[in-house]
């Protein structure tokens, strides 16, 4: 029968990622893992050749599913069905000495973990780098900032990027550190006591303590628990499914002000390289990849809940009630973040700012905005204030009226002004008032400085992310 | 590369809900639509030949998927490869005339929903079908009811099991109504004013409602929209979902409840044929079945959180924010309420009970449970009420606290009252008291009797229920 | 110290919901139910006088919190502080007899949240109304539909509400069978066998029978579980919750789309009776009580998330894990659903729109939808084919670039065509086309009625709800 | 009308939880963060005198609700009429001056947050320190660690309790580092530019951020937002609610456990001074203050979910679609985490372990999980291997199958053995086997010791968690 593919894993994820839940790359892993333990115990001082290992060493890359999938049919165990196909390609019985299944299971799949916080780590960096340079392209591009939909102050849309790419920074921040501190379970045994290593090495404490600390060292990882049951606390994946969902967040709020930017043909998500709009349809933007970075993050959110219900759910030391569940959440959020990460970037990439469009927008809001400027001047310029300020809120009310009514097309509110004696200011002054932009945008420049600098110390720290390449999405 | 499969598809669901949501079996569905709106359309005076339907008749089992991903390349548009493909195999260009991508893809998907709602149906009512004989079996099997997980008043362990089939008779009540109303798109066009339709038809809104009235007839749908925009509302798919999360409920408690009972020896859920314990583990009666099914749950609750966050999330008349939710999120909850049922009717087939254990359990609380009856027998044999009271109370705490401390294994509260001068009660009468089975459980079994009752109902309009046969679980 | 108040009772639900959930009410609604029992119990011969009854009747309006508060602080048990208080101010000690707490609690429970669902069931049934009533004002008011956020086809207003009422329409009927359908408890006892009220009666089963059913009828109740345990089922309360949650759906996705509208000045949530917009800025037409809705749909959530999980987490007869819960999730379920059904109405009766904006909009998407239309007449009029397809072409994407960049403020297409002569058709005739409003929106107005006519049938079996009042939101 | 009182935050939370989050709090914090401006903005040369100053510090503790509604009610804005209200009791309009709304709501309701952290981080150490110390108390009582809740092999009582200790110890790790590091928004202006305050201090940049430096440093905050708009990002509102979401897991799965242990009777959740056991029903060993804990993590997973919906859904530079969301959410869910550590500390002192019980329990299981230290003695003593393997095996499945039959009640397999010449060993031998205890929990017993080492580095940083007192709890 047909197979039904993970869609997130074949349609959203990059190779890379696949890479690392493939069927074949974790049994890799798993022989690796093996290898890495039998190692150990030879020099801890278990009776096994070096001869042994380089055979076991020599037929690792050997994969042949259908063969273990015989195997696993018989005897009716995974684990069991790969030990026996590893060793009948070795010729010898000396791996998983003294380890239970979860031994082997629960650290292959934290290594697994392990390398997709490290990948996924990787591609933040790079998404802020870029946003960052964003942020710098349209550093001094005044917008019309706006709080309920509607224009509010003016900001830069340099500084709109920042803003979000100061709450990515936040997140990226947390993520190093998780990666950094990532704790693997171990060689425990049945129920954590590590009773049947103690028995391979005659109760003694210290060999098992330092096969494990080799283990954990040749893995690459920085920590590990030390008190765990049969498997480690599931409250460890909620911490990761939940930073993963964090990391949505800045990119989903960017990508939904895109579409509506988008909406008011401020700017657009661009296209791929010679794809065009539809002829008959020139003025449809459509923001498809940022509505898919939207959705994304709703599908994190349903991986977090299922994870959220396995920790936390520990009965005495540990069942399997939670396996399904990390079966589908653990792969599946690392498919939705990598995807969602592979499109930001392609997004970032190819987006498109219209400034005629925006400047057009500022045309109709910023009149509003620098009413209370023109009062000053007009009263220093010899008008009264009262005069002045009735004229002011006469023509500001008629203007908006005028506009929702369709009277005009455009915010006229400077030149009804000019024309009003009670104000005394003539255009030419109006029209400076208005065009002083560097100041109505107050430190939106700065910010983005302050942005800049901080994306620099990573950028230091991860020189790759200038020349991160995204795969082609859909 | 390895494809990464669909765990929930390949690990866990039936071969018949994988085939509904299959690429190939989607393939067939979709020109299956196309003809019947072709036919249609011709009825209604499009101009087409009754030949020229044949031609896509004769053909639309040639399905071909990598000529399809071929023209994909080229197209960059799944939908139009598809049409591309068909018309050439056919050789006319005669399909999707006045349709829109979303009047295939809308309609298609809720196919699929349609036949996967049917088929859990079936095998939920199944599942009650073989509940209920489980409760027939242990009828009038006294167990100590539990609340707080501790002894509270006897029931009966068909009262257990028909208690968790009410709760399920009432799911699959509303999901029978369900199925019956659930509604179609229908082909509205862009926007949903099915100008496209109308434009084919020359203006003719009478034609056009007879278009569609007839394709949903077809189809086998008995309701459909009248006012979509682009897309149904996703209320429609969230009422779905939530359903299949209500549907589990009575089974996650069922398994939960074996779980414990397990723990406790008094039932185990079985093994499958051949397989045995283990032999130096003889004990070990894992629920890992039970296990998975309250894994399965939160896997859903999961599907129900991405769900609810598409649903209310229209802007104007849709986007595709949901696209990729909607993707994972309706297949894979079909995958696992698949699953769960198969797990769970194997489950409550292949279940043990152990009289002899729960008999234990009851010696050791029902003489607790029936001292107020022996101080009324007592009073009346002529002993002082507040005696026998005192000797009752004294001898109570004092078996509870030689239970907790060791000192004795069994509940001798009966052996110390029948000693006791003050209760003046022989052992034999005692002992009618506390085997007085019957009356303790009240209305248990009549209780049970009723489930069943309704049940028969229930296999009247189901006869097949009766010989659902699950498949080869893991 | 001071009271922390219920912020969702005290700043967002209405009177007549928050009374429903008032401690006062609610020991009202325990002593009328512990009347109901005492009554039925009479006259099925329990040794109790009318008069004794008249005096629980006479004193059941007494409620003195503080006398409550003092008994629990002795018995620790706020059920007995409960019956002491009655049976204290009474003179009796008839009621409460055979019953355990839960028959008491349980049942209220649901007493209060079926009075709640009919209330909200009122609302609902009132916010379709209403919401029909402005798709007929705006039914045939041309809009630009949008998918993606951006114009696609012709649409009305009246048609993009009556999309929204359709949904609400769907669920309105769903939440209708529910109140239909609503099963409560009953008098089970402590483990769901009746054992204590058949010991009251005499074991005679067709009078507990009979005592229950009384009961229920007295309720007002149409349905009751005959089989559960300590509690009913938790799956009844995901029910209730789930479709409170679908509830949500059409209303906020006419909120979000009303905060679109108003960031493009279509319309406005309008404001409440001599409320002003800022006079500095009166271009801001803020959203904020649609903001308010859909912050209302994400709480509801939220409690959808606490109920899953305790449905389907009952051990053995129950416990009271789900105590917290449920005493959280759900009255303030039902404060949000009323909040948000205020909220709603109000916008609804509020809302204003702007055709000028709309009309304005239109003139710049209108053109490029009519494209098709002017090249048949064209080639109608004498044109040649390919000669004015590419005109349209060459000028449709030129007006789209120029608007981008700035250089036009109007879709000038029309004016462009008619100075072709390779279109050789004059700006009449393409005036014409642009106006021929009726048919671009196609089966739009007609689906209108279809939604009105629907709502009819709903306004005669609720007459009331023509007349429905909000209460004054913040 | 009667206030509804929320229920967690008056049945569940300590006093100095609700103190935080009193309305009277609120405004004393408000005040203060006005007079911390003031001060600030006098330093950095506005123009306020310090006896202005003064005069709003002899009046910020005098709090009139019932006043500043009724301004409210003629301001229609809480903050105008908060502002007014200090204003007209100092004597002054000096406050809140260049500040919009957020500036100072967004602010003091991070101060309720972080301070609400800060008591959350105490409590735990508090609950770790306590947990260690039973860890301590149980640290070599052996018991039949369980997988799939049945027998699996023997651990100790005090490593279970060390092993939730340890996945509690992760996240008090993580949730110090949440608190040293959790930034503040500052004094930003409604989009963020800061422009009003830079308008106050004629373009003065440094001044500005000196300003907001003062501020920060004087609320006692590490840590600041740089690029914010109107709002903080909710990201940091979801790592909050997540991280206590992480908190309950240790304590819930320990309660859960106990939960089953109380069911098998092994220890239970013990009792408040003075209260007993139900006499009719002394074996009741009811976990309710263990469920309770269950049912608060489920409560708390309710409002991540509402606050992972607000978390990323930022239009522009923000809106109040989060309000209604935040502000039932974030105090909520300190209220519960508030309840839930006061539960868990609570049981923790006055759980009650016995070990007869437990005993008991190892005596029936431990029999079976050492027979192949037999086998090997057996060997070692003359036996045939074969014939012993035979006769271990026979023995191990008869005993089983009669304890389930009930044939027996107690674990009879070494007497069986004793007896059987295949084994060829006596009784004292194999029971000196059975109860070389020490050996059979493996490395249990150290790594307790690891975990109370690592206890003891907080309890030095903690010194008062040694003395932490709960509340009485219900």
């Amino acid at each position: 029968m047909e197979i039904i593919p993970n869609i997130l894993a074949e349609r959203y994820a990059s190779s890379s990622m696949k890479s690392i839940w493939s069927v074949h790359e974790k049994i890799l892993m798993e022989r690796n893992f093996w290898i890495a333990v039998l190692k150990s115990q030879k020099e801890l001082g278990l009776d096994v050749s070096q001869n042994e290992i380089n055979d076991y060493e020599s037929v690792k890359n050997k994969v042949d599913l259908d063969s273990i999938k015989k195997r696993e049919v018989i005897t009716k165990h995974d684990v069991k069905a790969k030990i026996e196909e590893f060793n009948s390609l070795a010729g010898h019985q000396h791996i998983h000495k003294g380890m239970t299944s979860r031994d082997l299971t629960e650290n292959v799949e934290q290594i697994q973990i392990y390398k997709s916080l490290q990948l996924t780590l990787k591609k933040s960096v790079a998404a802020m780098v870029i946003l960052s340079k964003k942020a710098e392209q349209y550093k001094n591009v005044l917008i019309s900032g706006k709080s309920h939909n509607v224009a509010a102050q003016p900001t830069t849309l340099g500084k709109r990027f920042a803003m979000y790419g100061e709450e990515l920074l936040l997140v990226v921040r947390n993520f190093e550190q998780l990666v950094e501190r990532y704790p693997i379970r171990g060689i425990k045994g049945a129920v954590g006591t590590q009773i049947d290593q103690l028995t391979l090495f005659g109760d003694d404490v210290t060999k098992v303590s330092l096969l494990e600390d080799n283990i954990i060292k040749h893995l690459g990882f920085n920590n590990s628990f030390k008190i765990v049951g049969q498997v480690y606390p599931r409250s460890l994946d909620f911490e990761v499914i939940s930073l993963l969902n964090q990391l949505t967040c800045a990119p989903v709020s960017f990508a939904k002000t895109l579409r509506i930017m988008a909406g008011h043909e401020l700017a657009s998500e661009g296209f791929g390289e010679g794809q065009v709009g539809s002829s008959a349809m020139p003025h449809k933007m459509n923001a498809r990849s940022c509505e898919r970075i939207c959705g994304f993050q709703q599908v994190l959110k349903g991986y977090l809940t299922m994870i959220s219900n396995v920790a936390g759910d520990q009965w005495n030391e540990g069942d399997v009630s939670c396996s399904v569940v990390r079966r589908v959440a653990i792969p599946d959020s690392f498919f939705v973040i990598d995807g969602l990460l592979e499109t930001f970037i392609t997004v970032l990439n190819q987006m498109e700012v219209y400034p005629a469009a925006i400047e057009k927008e500022n045309g109709r809001y910023l009149p509003f905005l620098v009413t209370t400027t023109i009062l000053m001047k007009a009263v220093k310029n010899g008008a009264g204030r009262e005069a002045a300020h009735d004229a002011i809120k006469e023509h500001a009310i008629s203007v908006a009226k005028d506009i929702r009514l369709g009277e005009i097309n455009e915010n006229d509110l400077i030149s009804r002004l000019a024309e009003d004696d009670r104000v005394n200011l003539d255009r030419k002054i109006l029209d400076e008032i208005l065009g002083d932009y560097n100041r109505l945008t107050g430190n939106a420049s700065n910010q983005v400085d302050l942005f800049l600098s901080e994306v620099n110390s990573w950028i230091k720290r991860y020189p790759d992310s200038l020349d991160f390449k995204t795969e082609n999405i859909l």
